[in-house]
């Protein structure tokens, strides 16, 4: 039998992932490659126990179909949350509930991209963004960002020589690189984008878990029509319940509702109601702080034995929040190298390139800190050190 | 602001889902417009079970993000059913988890469909598949379902003629029109496909709803290597989860992996584990054999009542299983005054024209025969019956 695939199959990236996956099972490896947030930071004791009053109160309500958009409590205090932390006159009618925000990334491409139209992201930009777009077959244009941001004046050419339908980008503790944009830029980007036809995606999955408990102001504050947001319950609360929302103006509301029904009705409702009953009985704030504390610990160790045990040349960035950092590798060591010798060693680290649409970073690896403990980043650092030592 | 969305997205036909949504939650009507199951027969207590358990013993693991194809334990129950069942050599790696068989819709019709390509139905076909296909913009063709199945003649054309990617077909129970394909349709689709690069693609919502309690053999038992067939737990344990597969051979599977992975990761899984503890510690058979014989009892009723109070020249389709059953109308009655008219009556009917790709169904309405009880459908069909009278 030959199966006639359509022509976008063909445009996905060879993925690391599933490589990954088997890599991060073999015992004894510390992998510092995936991106789950800790597993002992799940909060398991209060949602089995909102579970069970979900159960006892409306179990037949939560296991029966629902709406496309979701259920209208969790809408509002996503809603009630925007307004509260971060001054945006968010309305439930402006949020929908989706598959963790990774389905926000196909259903906005969905909504906005034909073949051939121009997509705006951040070098290196996040991997899963670039998979997902790359099924409806764009041409990829991306802006070099350094620690305050995407660069102005490259950000400003792109959007005037392409006009985009959209940009795409992560404001907060980026993925991969875990740079947060300053406000000047956050500002700035917006002024440029005014009056252009170039909608900002800001993908905000990390903005919960600054190392300081301080919000940042969104991009959407400054254009609030153009600026869809997407955000997730996956690091804050449970990543197993794929529960995440995309908060959009009303005409990208209307199509993206469309492009749902279609994509799969609803998202599981029993989840929906039961996410809800957690937070309505528990301190999402206090089980925030917690767990950014511990993630800001984490990332302070790893910079600290990164700045100890790397070889001359080596560098990293400094993130103040969310799960990851980029470290740059010594002239001349590739990062498949130190992906391969790494998993002998014992340490399983994520190769720079597959975040890079046009080519590079080829001498940079990603490392997650939130998914290890202590013990097992300084014995991971240690080996991940005596690697690339020894490919210098 | 002005959005510059794909041209897929003028594509998608107009929906009456959001009106009948509207209507069906008018207080007073009597609904069989919508596709529910009764929410009476869902085993909330057993589901509420199952998920204390879970919760109790890996609540952890279940909470946290997990395999793009869903939970092992899962894919091998539902592998062991076909084998069981209906003697197919089904292994759990031919199982993908997905989001309710919508899901399977629109990644079928994502990793096929380029633009302009062709795709077989029946006629009238089922509505969300005709939704979730139109937005990778293929061209429809369509073949009329006698109370057999498809006409093979028809079949054999549009085969020969436009060599579609795939033809979507729902032999069990069909939505909307409750007929069940014949053994030998069965056979005769395999084996005009047979040596053809059309693909089958299955969708077996309803395969264990026959109310006689007897499986009929599937068209991937003929042609196994070219159909893909979908299923789904929403119809037989519960929608809220939102847990279907796809059965599919290993090259089809690979590139739906993809496809899943960009969509939205994974399915839920909390939901996959408390289900698979469900499936594994209750009687699944009994509790379809009970819900069977309930839409059994309710769609005798249904047809009685049909036969009993509409005027001369109403006919009906006589379903062996399912949830649904399409009535043709008086000849000049309109199904759409039938909806407007039905609602000031107090009874909701879903108009057949979206079920037809390429115009037709006026004078058909879609009823479904397993949200409401046995009291309610009498009532309705009184409510229905007044209405079309009035307008013959």
């Amino acid at each position: 039998m030959n199966y006639r695939f359509a022509g976008r199959m063909g445009r996905v990236p060879e993925s690391f992932l599933a490589e990954l996956f088997r890599v991060s099972a073999v015992p004894g490896v510390i992998s510092f490659a995936g991106g789950l947030p800790g597993s002992a930071y799940i909060d398991v004791e209060g949602i089995r126990e909102a579970a069970r009053e979900v159960f006892a109160d409306e179990g037949r309500t939560a296991l029966q179909y629902t709406t496309t958009d979701g259920y209208l409590p969790l809408r509002e205090f996503i809603a009630g949350r925007y307004r509260q932390r971060l001054g945006l006159p968010a309305t439930a009618e402006e949020i929908q509930i989706v598959n963790g925000s990774q389905q926000c990334l196909d259903l906005v491409a969905k909504i906005f991209l034909d073949p051939g139209d121009a997509v705006g992201m951040e070098r290196p930009g996040y991997l899963g963004a670039i998979e997902a777009f790359s099924l409806y077959e764009p041409v990829f244009h991306s802006v070099p960002l350094d620690e305050n941001g995407p660069d102005l004046e490259a950000f400003g050419s792109l959007i005037r020589d392409h006009a985009p339908k959209f940009f795409y980008g992560i404001p907060n503790s980026q993925n991969p690189s875990g740079r947060t944009y300053s406000q000047e830029r956050r500002r700035g980007i917006a002024e440029i984008l005014d009056e252009t036809e170039t909608v900002f995606y800001e993908d905000d999955a990390f903005g919960e878990l600054f190392f300081d408990g301080q919000p940042r102001l969104p991009v959407k504050r400054y254009l609030p029509d153009q600026t869809v947001i997407s955000g997730s319950f996956s690091k804050i609360v449970a990543p197993g319940m794929r529960i995440g929302w995309i908060y959009a103006p009303a005409p990208v509301l209307r199509e993206f509702n469309v492009a749902k029904q279609a994509a799969d009705l609803h998202s599981n409702f029993l989840c929906q109601v039961i996410l809800h009953r957690y937070l309505a009985t528990h301190d999402l704030d206090a089980h925030v702080r917690r767990v950014s504390a511990v993630y800001g610990r984490h990332c302070r160790l790893m910079c600290d034995l990164l700045d100890d045990l790397m070889p001359p040349g080596a560098t990293h960035t400094n993130p103040e929040g969310g799960m990851f950092m980029t470290a740059a590798l010594p002239s001349g060591v590739s990062s498949m190298d130190v992906f391969r010798e790494g998993v002998r060693e014992g340490v399983a680290v994520l190769p720079g390139t597959p975040f890079y649409v046009n080519g590079g970073g080829e001498d940079t690896i990603r490392l997650n800190f939130s998914a290890a403990g202590e013990e097992e980043i300084t014995e991971g650092m240690h080996r991940l050190a005596r690697v690339v030592r020894r490919l210098v």
